[in-house]
This record gives structure tokens, sequence and C-alpha cells, in this order.
């Protein structure tokens, strides 16, 4: 059992958005999410060698904003509705606040991607990048 | 910048599966995987409530057998391919291993779920489960 052993994450890059604030942001990235940057750190450009334009992607981010300690919530905005566990909802409060989001490569940068669209706060840590297959 | 910053991930659950070792593994879990239980821990097993059988889910695991050093690789078996980046491929290789997996729940079970199919080792820590829109 790996229970209680612990892993750490070192963001590989950052995303830079005109999302400033929560308030800014849509719940989901289909629902009017802007453009945004991928920026890289150096050390981890090699690794988006092959990505190319007009790929879809998914990103993984670490959402910094969350309350890892919230393990119920309201699903989105129905705060009449009974609470339900943050594993059956997309909230960002969750014990692991690991953010997902699939989005097209726009362009290839020297040191990153620009990437349409990003429903994540600028200055949100990126975790990951994957290909959707 | 968030550059330097690290995160602390605390697994959630552990995966129980046939899978005992990585030659056992199909590549994707489209491709032959089996159902497998996601065991969650007590203090965690209220962030399940609302997950029924039949929803599909996302399943973000920690590659425990991953190697966070390599940052480009052949893609899949093909080994007389230029090499890419470890963001353009699947490969558990990569600098933050974070597995992504899509499966049905076929049981809900009281301390987890049952799922599939799962391309995951016996063992392998869960790190978030999340509902696919």
């Amino acid at each position: 059992m790996h229970m209680f052993e612990t892993f750490t994450i070192s963001p590989v890059g950052v995303v830079e958005s005109t999302l400033q604030s929560l308030d800014d942001c849509p719940l989901q990235g289909h629902e009017g999410a802007p453009e945004a940057i991928l920026r890289i750190s150096p050390q981890y450009q090699q690794a988006l060698k092959g990505l190319e334009k007009g790929r879809s992607v998914m990103i993984l981010t670490w959402l910094h904003a969350a309350n890892r300690s919230v393990l119920q919530c309201y699903p989105r905005k129905e705060v009449h509705a009974p609470v339900i566990g943050v594993f059956a909802t997309r909230s960002p409060d969750r014990p692991n606040p690991i953010g997902y989001h699939q989005a097209v490569i726009v362009e290839v940068l020297e040191d990153g991607l620009k990437v349409h669209p990003l429903e994540a706060l600028n200055g949100t840590p990126v975790v990951d990048i994957k290909p959707v297959i």
C-alpha cells in the first residue's frame, strides 16, 4: 500500500493568461475561455519536441488557489441542490487540486505553446502536457 | 512566477489490479486493460458521494515506476523513429508522472470504485477522480 507516501510535483512552466482573478473564469474551457501561453522553463523545453500547431493536448495544472480540505460541495452553482463529493465534480477544491484542460495548439513558441481555450488563471503552474489520442 | 515552488501530492487511494508488472500492461486502456478497484482511504471516502454505476470518470494516478529525468523518447515502440519530447507522448516517463485514465464505473463499493478498463499496475497511487463532462 502506498497510502501514506507523498510525492513532489515540480512545475514545468506557468500559464500566461488574461484571466487575472477567479471572477474572470468561466466554469469550463468551452464556456468562453481565452487563449493562453504555456511558458515552459528552459530545462524542460526539449520535452516539447514533436508538438505541432493544430494538435489537441491535455494540460495538467496545479490549481494553486484551491482549498484542499474540501471533500464535498454543491454541484456547480446550484446552492439548493444536495452536496456531493468533490470526485463527482470538477470543482478546483479537492485533495490534490490538479486541473485538467483540453486545448488546441495555436502556435508553437521557442519557449512554450500558445493554446486555446484555457480556463486557468494567469500564474497557474503547469504540471504536464500530453497529446490527446 | 511559480517556476521553482513545488507542491505535495497526497494519494487518496490505491489501484488494486491483476496487472502486476509493466510487462502485463497494454500501452493504452482501450488495448485490453482489465477492470480494477480504486480503494479509497477512509478519510477521503466522502468525496465519492454522487458517483454512480455507468458514469465515465477520469482517474489521475501517480506512475510510481516512472523515470522523471526522461525528457525525450522514442514514440511508442518505434525505436527506429526519431526521438520526440515526452510532452508529445503518453510515456509514463516524464517530469511529473501523472497518469491519465478514462474508465467507466462498474460498481460503487463502500470504500471505493470498481472501474473498467484501467491500464495501471497493482499498487499505483490514486491522485484524483473527476467526472467526464
